[in-house]
């Protein structure tokens, strides 16, 4: 059973980690203060590291927050899918809900700090590309390949897609259609891995 | 006609930049210090300022000259090649190339920098970007592209495709197989493309 205590103390958690998800989505890891959080998320600026201990805890809580939301959006077992086709468009469904949840910007402007030598984060990064590719490998790897082309490198190019639209929509908005992108990647993963489709 | 100063001047300013484009690319921006630059490249530390002004004013100079060999590697005019499909060939060749390039380690470590809010890269890097899509664009409105897929939205999608591949090895060369994974990026683009190729 949980406490008054304890149900207060992990709802200020969450309006901490909410708050500290927006800024550095928006300001950037570096520029975010922990003063900055606490006004944002009416949470005293001493309970921060109380909470989290320090800003690269902070940084780690947020990541592993917005980790949870990729997993629940890439829940569906692509095993489970009526047949290739139809978890094609599951496949493709999901990865499109996915780049439009906030935490997506979040998750893109960090990995900027994950490549810094010695990043806190480097490790969880790792993790979250192997747990896309996996994701992407798993759902491919039903599909009758062209010879010479494995499932593995396919994911590694579809997954990099994925990243890399949305890195040059977030470098110059104005200029790259993320949504016109994204189904470009569909139509061309669509015309050379399900040509009988139409 | 150069005099003997201004050629050892421009001698310094290569062997400069040699050594931050290197530095950079291993240590990160940040970790990089004017000691480091002059340690490596055999120049006095006092004159990397007279040379370049500030640490901003390097890496703005780094970015421009790995943009000169970005754009050495695109000079072949894609209009001037013999059909679509050497076309492709040739464009492909020339990405290949291009990733092979150790300034594109560093082309994409820096856009850690310039995903930064008021980061003095920003407009370079949003250049780039163009200048890339611009090459692959003009490349695929040769093609009889399948309708309602415009060339600029696949141009978005393959050169993100680009990027988010090298990104991925980077974060973990052990794991991510870079070549594999632009061939099958190149099997993607010809199956759905270029369909009667083989």
């Amino acid at each position: 059973m949980t406490t008054r205590r304890e149900q207060t103390s992990g709802e200020s958690r969450e309006l901490i980690l909410q708050a500290a998800a927006g800024l550095f989505a928006e300001k950037g890891y570096r520029q975010t203060t922990f003063a900055d959080v606490a006004e944002r998320s009416g949470i005293s600026r001493g309970s921060i590291p109380w909470h989290f201990g320090s800003k690269e805890g902070l940084l780690l809580a947020v990541l592993e927050r917005s980790l949870d939301m990729i997993r629940t959006g890439l829940a569906e077992d692509p095993d489970a899918a009526q047949g290739a086709e139809a978890g094609f468009d599951r496949l493709m469904d999901s990865a499109h809900a996915l780049f439009a949840l906030p935490t997506t910007k979040l998750f893109v402007t960090l990995l900027v700090e994950a490549l810094e030598p010695g990043s806190p984060i480097h490790g969880r990064y790792v993790e979250i590309h192997d747990t896309l590719r996996e994701h992407c490998r798993r759902w491919l790897e039903r599909l009758p390949l062209p010879p010479g082309l494995s499932a593995e490198a396919l994911a590694v190019a579809i997954i990099g897609a994925g990243i890399g639209i949305h890195q040059q929509w977030l470098l110059a908005p104005g200029r790259v259609d993320r949504e016109q992108a994204l189904w470009a990647l569909r139509a061309l993963v669509a015309g050379a891995l399900l040509p009988d489709r139409e």
